[in-house]
């Protein structure tokens, strides 16, 4: 059976404790979940946050090819007719073929937040989704507080679905607003829904605040809703909403729902960029998607799944796109160099001994704090002067960067820089709207002229990690920097407790990096590795 | 009625990345969870491991109020009598009045890891039973598999079952030790158990690889099961176990079970302390003692609760010795801004003027990337100037900072710093271990000499995110600081598109508010804000 999957990451995930989404994230959000195939996105509150209606006019040009973008908003105003409430207005606006409408289910809330009584709550549900219907929008009716308000007074929260029933709302989902409705309350609640509209879609939008998030969604599935809300990653108002990325393969993978078109393979890379993108960091132990979902560290589980993986493994971890580890195993740190060899054309064998001293000092500087998944740059590098087939197209002799500030007016950053290309030294100077980037124009400036084609490398990306944060000022940072041409992009990694060495590292890695590939030095010419 | 709380932080726990305990680690941890009032704590596996017998001997003289120790192991093995058995012996001697045995419930497993027939195993399960009854401890049967094995072959996994009550197990435990049973199917599966064995306890231990852990385990007492285990925090291999905190209060409060004898007001400390144990950290969202979840953030939500808190809320917070927290962000209206005014008791009303204007201000900041939550000394700091009720411990007059790198020497980083404090000027210089920690020291020795206070603020957490981060090197950069005394903390934010003036906002910040409530400068003297 087809589950719809609507995920909210920029709605109600928007409203978690910690995210703030500039426009230009939440484009990038709808285009990731577009890709993975949800069928729809709710993008905002247009009536409520300036940023939303200048996200929602970016938005329209988008040309998506799985999700329906879709609008959020309350009933009207009570005292304000539907169409002249200005918050209808901006939902009409923003101009998405769908709008969810959150109403009232709950007495409690039209009494005492709304301070209408409950015939008026029922008009201004049965207004607002008539309105829509007439302007021929897909109306998803948010029944707030139904299983709350269904304990306190079951036949009002009937009613408030009648009243949006009756008025045209394609969909009735059912929301666990304040997340503390019991798995077995939305079961039984989703059934009585399912059976009182057989002509309505029945949707689910749960909260995890008892933890129980994803698997009341899962009953109130098999209770009959056909509708799916929750976000991708789990983020959300308090303790977070129905986790997308876990709930999609339990339907899909486990239960023979459809929720997705594909398969699942590219779950857990879109978990890690919409993780990034919000600048959260990915529990390790997140199901499915998480670095340690299929990590095997007792002795008696690595044993059992050498003979058979499904001894200790719920299902196979590539359905997801994740991978299998076994805590301490040299042997896949072996492979994955080879694999690497492979890759960058380079022809060593399992045999050679500098790839044991490789895999040790990868070891030793993840320790430190390097990360060298999206540092290909860095570890290609690495391989290379290991192997002797890199040579240096700068190398640094001196750097000093001056920062100065006074009260009232902008701060100046300069970096002097002295570098040594061939047998040419040259020492310059440059200003810039930060250190970082008074160095990367510093470094930029003196490489000018021994490598034009420095030119068409733009730096795309900037990134910066507070490694042991709980050393205050003190602690390592890590710079992730990525570097872009036309045709290609590559990242480079740098690590130290001076946020300016660590900056400095990548970024020379970056351009080094570029400059071999560009200008072929160090490579074959003629075989351009896969840079990704 | 009465459910047994048995706790497997210490093994199944220990088992999880990341974590490794040491025997003092393991007897803080035993303490903490005795004075919390779990029934059973498992703690670890005498046979596997020497650093377990150790720990045996020290935790046989804790003179423990509320749990019982439990010893782990599996039944003996083939080809060896179970009185011969080491492991046997071992868990003999680590002296526990309980034992916990697991055996395989799965035929697969029986045949093709423990190499045995179906029927060999049964004679496994029985024997090592019988043993320990024998030796007058409390059996507890771990049924590993359980939930897999009865799909695969339900008879057997009965038959397991019946193994191990025939031979006189106290309790029967259930198992999905993949993690990957639905929901439904534990429900079921523990019904069965439950009518086959009238006269024992069933337990129930779920492990989190598809999110329903804490979902499961609820539906298993619904069918009868009267002994849940898991692990207090919820670690665990791989995605970890279900998670008690989050289990007990949802059996306690919300379902009338009794688990605790205590209430559990001491739940958010308890988890705090475990969490720091063993040196995780806990993620903000985590249902009942995470810092957000409580946290309200969208402005309707924020003047629901002030009407009544359970408008948005499935429980009072201060049940389980967390609060609740009103953020202030671009989703937020006047009423969050009214609560705050109300927690710092500025006697600020609706109507007053400056509110709007604030409220813009804090819209347009959060435009340009500032962030507030989290940033409670930045917001309070900015309300008290807006209506004038602070005075400037200090201002900047001037700042210069040097980083010098040379190949092959560490990066040196010096700051100067002109200061004006009341009618005199400062003027010094520090050196630091980066730019940051440099400028962070040369404020703090400038400072000393007037507000001596200063030394019981610590920097607890330095964060930076890069804002548009496809502007490269030249984006702007948010810091976040966390500054801590013995009592409070209290976070502060900076924004530019230069880290040096960034991270001085954010610590000029933080150390005005601390000095604020620790002097009592521009405040009140003797009414003491609530920070947070």
């Amino acid at each position: 059976m087809k589950i719809e999957i609507f995920d909210s990451t920029l709605r109600d995930g928007a409203q978690s404790e910690g995210i703030s989404f500039s426009v230009s994230d939440k484009i990038n959000i709808v285009n990731t979940l577009d890709k993975f195939g949800v069928a729809y996105i709710e993008a905002g509150n247009p009536g409520s946050n300036p940023k939303d209606i200048e996200f929602f006019e970016k938005a329209a040009k988008l040309n998506l090819k799985n999700a329906k973008l879709c609008a959020f908003g309350s009933t009207h105003r009570k005292n304000t007719a539907v169409e002249d409430d200005p918050n209808i207005q901006s939902l009409l606006k923003a101009g998405t073929d769908s709008v969810a409408i959150f109403g009232k289910a709950w007495d409690l809330h039209a009494r005492e937040i709304l301070k209408v009584t409950t015939e008026e709550n029922l008009a201004l549900v049965r207004n607002t989704v008539a309105f829509f219907k007439q302007h021929g929008k897909e109306v998803i009716f948010d029944a707030e507080h139904y299983f709350d308000g269904r304990k306190d007074n079951a036949d009002y929260a009937m009613a408030v679905l009648k009243a949006a029933a009756d008025a045209g709302a394609d969909v009735l989902c059912l929301c666990d607003t304040n997340g503390g409705a019991a798995p077995e309350e939305v079961l039984q609640g989703t059934k009585e829904a399912v059976e009182a509209f057989p002509g309505v879609r029945v949707g689910i939008h749960c909260h995890n605040d008892i933890g129980c998030a994803v698997a009341s969604s899962m009953l109130a599935v098999q209770a009959g809703a056909t509708h799916v809300q929750g976000t991708f990653t789990g983020i959300g108002e308090r303790c977070g909403n129905a986790d997308l990325s876990i709930l999609i393969p339990n339907l899909q993978l486990k239960q023979g729902y459809e929720c997705i078109e594909n398969d699942l393979s590219s779950l857990t890379k879109t978990v890690k960029k919409i993780t990034e993108i919000s600048n959260m960091s990915l529990p390790n132990n997140k199901p499915y998607t998480g670095y340690s979902a299929f990590a095997h560290k007792g002795g008696i589980h690595v044993s059992a799944i050498m003979k058979d993986s499904k001894t200790y493994e719920h299902i196979d971890p590539e359905l997801v796109g994740n991978q299998r580890r076994v805590l301490i195993s040299e042997l896949s740190g072996i492979s994955n160099l080879l694999y690497k060899y492979k890759e960058m054309n380079l022809d060593i064998d399992r045999q050679n001994p500098e790839s044991k001293r490789i895999l040790e000092e990868i070891k030793q500087l993840e320790n430190q704090g390097y990360q060298f998944e999206g540092a290909d740059g860095t570890i290609e590098l690495l391989l290379h002067k290991a192997h002797n087939s890199f040579e240096e197209p700068f190398s640094l002799e001196a750097l000093r960067l001056l920062v100065e500030m006074k009260p009232n007016s902008p701060a100046y950053s300069e970096a002097v820089i002295k570098i040594r290309v061939g047998d040419q030294v040259v020492h310059t100077a440059a200003e810039g709207n930060g250190p970082v980037n008074a160095l990367d124009n510093a470094l930029r400036k003196s490489l000018k002229s021994f490598y034009p084609n420095l030119e068409s490398m733009q730096l795309s990306d900037y990134k910066v990690r507070v490694l042991d944060e709980k050393d205050g000022t003190g602690a390592s940072v890590r710079v992730h920097i990525e570097t872009a041409t036309a045709q290609d992009s590559w990242g480079t990694v740098g690590v130290s407790t001076n946020i300016i060495e660590a900056s400095w590292q990548a970024l020379a890695d970056s351009i080094a990096y570029g400059l071999m590939n560009v200008s072929g030095t160090g490579k074959d010419e003629g075989t351009e590795p896969e840079i990704k």
